[in-house]
């Protein structure tokens, strides 16, 4: 992993964020919501705000908002997120948020007065990577998830999201429904580098984003019979380990049949997980996409029917339960142009990764500005970003809040 | 799980160790060296020798001895293991230290003046659940390991064994053979609840073991290439997680095509293990078991080329690293037969699992005695005994003992 540099003194927020959550063990970072880590990003984000001379505050489901100007209706808000997926890169995230931390910084240097309010965001628990849900935060404020069934996720501990609010001092009752926060909000414009080989192949440093793919996620649970591994005859087994490995191989091959399509098992728990116990039961999780709702409803209906087939002789059961659903988003035509204007010369570009921006599209005009990863990498610690690049997302954000100050 | 059942004031150790080290989240019992449950079995054991009157010492390498009279030279020893595999049942280990503790409890108490010494013994980490490395304690008392090597094995959070034998008071600098703990013990027998069906289908409550298959354990790392579940095409992946599939396929394969032979995969490591996320890798580990050790080292060597050419179209990296290696072992038929002779009509069965008197044996003369196990199943929350097998091995430890003293 490269420490991000720092160009002409541009960027520093990247540089400050490089030693907080690095994993030994993983490489990259894991920062999830409210760990040590985590904390410390929230902690860097309210300094460096209240620097710029912004007004921080904290809403009801833990996303954090930095204004310039007095809150209030019509505004542009700017930002991304500060969590990461375990084991990730530099850039995924806190990229976005120290670009619009910057570009508010610049724009109040450069002694505009802007017309209405602008507000930098960053959302809770974008990657779900604590409590399995991805966009948390802004569900949460959109209504897009039941905050009862939100308070009882669990980590991987079995800590729920309930205690974990908790702790770090925010009132789980208070999660769900915020139209007061969301109904501020005109527009907004999520920066984040890019995460698939787009903008290498499109020989470009940025992009708007047309559209990102259907998603979801869903559990799968196997249940066999825990027994000793030098005991048990190979006959005798009902081993999950097993059936685990003949469904991860239903899923790939049932994607790699629909074009178009993408499925992954990512993370996978055996239970208890002893070198010399045959396992009692496995959880996998599943994460499925398409470029529409019915490709991709249509290809988690297939893995269903091809891992329950793939199962039939193993002496297991299994049960499939979706965990989280998005539609495919289409990024609003006229807001993204309007944008696009004031950085001429930048392609639109498709993406099979959620974004906040994503969820929010369905509530306000939402359009997202991608860089350049010259590594096509993301979710590892490989992931990355030219400072150039990066400099000219800055610059690019800069010019659209600009024209719609 | 069903708690121990306490018949007649009987084996109430068992009921004392009840509630130490319950595993809510995988069910049964998790108990691994030095953590808080395993100190908490070990100040029972040293609360419980103290009050039948024995002297409790700790060795160099973590073991515990429990003196009936002087220590010395020609004793006789007998115990097993406080440590469980996780998420295992509530009698592997200690109903072998229990029921020991409650024989010399009733010898001393009927007023007997043993001839030689005799001695409890509860050896270290013998699951290895912790280190990997299963009957650390008898394997360092014996010179089987080198404690150079030992030192340095970690566990799952990185923790060193040195690191941990010095959290716990123990000098690590001091591990390695112990020629004078060792070089007092004649006799070893070690009583252990069966851990398959062999007593089921014989039906008897017990049996002396004849031998133990060969056993070892390899570790097999795959390395494929992180990348974002959502942007990155099917055809574009290096995926570790399908390698990993294929691999458990080709093991389980294997050992089904090689007669009498067992292999196992029960633990598997997914990293860096988000959702959304193609993994980098993946650790798992193979368990594998065969009546001699001929057959045991081809059906590794036949796995190993399995799973190379299961792997070769994934784009994965992979290798195999042995990580132990315990050749058959055949108890001494002699030490077992005059012991047998104390208690009439016991069956004798070999067994697959690994045992700290399959260690001993290489050194003095040895002795297994088995309780039945009505369920057939164990390193699960469904092992078993009945109280009147567990009565009966008592009184048959109880008969044995007295026949050497």
């Amino acid at each position: 992993m490269t420490t991000p540099l720092v160009a002409h003194g541009q960027l520093t927020g990247l540089y400050d964020l490089s030693e907080i959550g690095r994993d030994a063990q993983r490489g990259g970072y894991s920062r999830h919501l409210w760990d040590p880590a985590d904390l410390e990003m929230r902690e860097w984000f309210i300094e460096r705000a209240r620097r710029i001379g912004l007004d921080v505050e904290q809403d009801r489901n833990g996303n954090l908002w930095a204004w310039w100007g007095t809150p209030g209706t019509n505004a542009v808000a700017v930002g991304s997120h500060l969590d990461s997926v375990p084991g990730g890169g530099a850039y995924d995230g806190p990229l976005g948020v120290v670009s619009a931390l910057e570009a508010v910084a610049r724009l109040k240097a450069s002694g505009i007065t802007p017309t209405r309010p602008v507000v930098v965001v960053a959302f809770a628990e974008e990657e779900g990577s604590r409590f399995g849900l991805a966009c948390l935060g802004s569900r949460l404020m959109t209504g897009e998830v039941d905050p009862a069934y939100a308070r009882q996720l669990t980590d991987r501990n079995g800590i729920s999201l309930e205690r974990a609010a908790q702790a770090a001092g925010v009132n789980p009752a208070h999660f769900g429904p915020d139209p007061q926060s969301l109904g501020r909000i005109a527009l907004f414009i999520e920066l984040h580098v890019e995460q698939g080989r787009g903008l290498i192949d499109l020989d470009s440093p940025l992009a708007m984003a047309s559209s990102i793919l259907a998603h979801g996620r869903w559990r799968l649970s196997i249940n066999g019979q825990g027994n000793h591994a030098g005991t048990t005859g190979m006959e005798h087994r009902r081993d999950p380990v097993l059936a685990a490995a003949r469904a991860v191989i239903a899923v790939n091959d049932t994607a790699r049949t629909h074009a178009g399509t993408r499925a992954t098992v990512g993370r996978l728990e055996v239970v208890p997980g002893g070198t010399n116990v045959i396992a009692s039961q496995v959880n996998a999780w599943i994460d499925a996409r398409g470029e529409t709702d019915a490709s991709t409803r249509s290809l988690v209906e297939e893995i269903r029917a091809n891992v329950t087939s793939a199962l039939r002789l193993t002496g297991c059961d299994a049960s499939i339960t979706e965990e989280s659903w998005n539609g495919t988003v289409h990024f609003d035509s006229e807001t993204t142009g309007s944008l696009a204007e004031a950085i001429a010369g930048v392609p639109l570009l498709p993406t099979g990764a959620g974004h906040d921006a994503g969820i929010l599209a369905g509530h306000v005009p939402s359009a997202m500005l991608f860089v350049r990863n010259p590594t096509g990498i993301s979710h590892s610690p490989e992931e990355f970003a030219e400072v150039d690049d990066c400099v000219a997302g800055v610059q690019a954000l800069q010019a659209m809040l600009r024209s719609v100050l």
